[in-house]
């Protein structure tokens, strides 16, 4: 797997499978006006491209992911400063968003690519809350500012619908499903 | 908290909150002509019957909970052995299912009970992957015989409405929400 984050490390290691993890660099930039739903999809491509080829065997599978958070049709990626984050997690509040990751898997012989769209709603949070979030958790590596299975996940996201390990960063069912076509075919 | 679940004990430490975890043991009987919905609730407000109320001091509040299954109006409980599990879990298979998680507070003072409940869709499960989770995982301690933070959770649950971590055994934001307005009252 070609991603630099823990929280898909650690899903994809649920899966019961033997896989490596490569970091690899891409820039998270996409056209101005790309529909925020493409947009993850779209740099999951991205960062498929710049994986080197002469890495791929054949037995092996790459996979790529980027995740990203979508408020009125706003694409809000990684905070800089507490004050960013800050900003993001004042617009998330009381209202519902879309978490937003796409996956792409390639071999040798086959590519494939999908996004998986979760809903999520938080409660209206007070700055007190959101400055101790950002204080004690640090969500700068996190597209939206939060991680919903940090501290603000349990005490702010009152309801959500889709699937909740895409919200971590990886919708690990349907890579599942689709893993399970791709060996298939 | 009066709980023996290790997952509840989990889910309540990050709240960032003091807590001391007591396990106490009550029946888990319900009248049979009681909606599956008030199941969770009253089973909850059992436990917290069962509560000595002597260990109730000032400046100290317990909290009690029950989680359920309901499938076509029937209350899955634990199961007891393989066989069980995976006629639960077959039954589970391929459709929606709704878990109930019933929580009571008591303080000196005051009580209030309260139930949350989130819907969720299992794709459908083939044989293999039911007796590889039962035989690994071993669910006997869990309602419904699945853990949904577990691997059979990750391949398998396609879509949830509601609260993830209701459905494993603590509405947490709810139950925040809760002991906030029960503090201030």
């Amino acid at each position: 797997m070609a991603s630099g984050s823990p929280r898909r490390r650690e899903l994809l290691s649920q899966l019961d499978l033997t896989f490596k993890v490569e970091r690899i660099d891409a820039e998270e930039v996409f056209p101005e006006d790309m529909d925020a739903e493409k947009v993850a999809e779209f740099l999951s491509q991205q960062k498929m491209q710049a994986f080197p080829k002469e890495k791929i065997h054949a037995q092996s599978l790459i996979i790529t992911a980027d995740t990203i958070v979508t408020i009125d049709r706003q694409v809000l990626g990684k905070a800089k400063n507490h004050q960013q984050a800050f900003e993001m997690l004042k617009k998330l509040s009381g209202k519902t968003h879309s978490v937003i990751t796409g996956v792409s898997i390639k071999s040798l012989e086959q590519e494939v690519s999908f996004s998986s769209t979760t809903k999520v709603r938080f409660k209206k949070l007070s700055d007190d809350e959101i400055n101790y979030y950002i204080e004690h958790y640090q969500p700068f590596d996190k597209a939206g500012s939060y991680g919903i299975q940090e501290w603000i996940g349990k005490v702010g996201v009152e309801w959500i619908e889709g699937s909740f390990y895409n919200v971590m960063g990886l919708p690990i069912q349907r890579l599942y499903h689709e893993l399970c076509k791709f060996v298939e075919s």
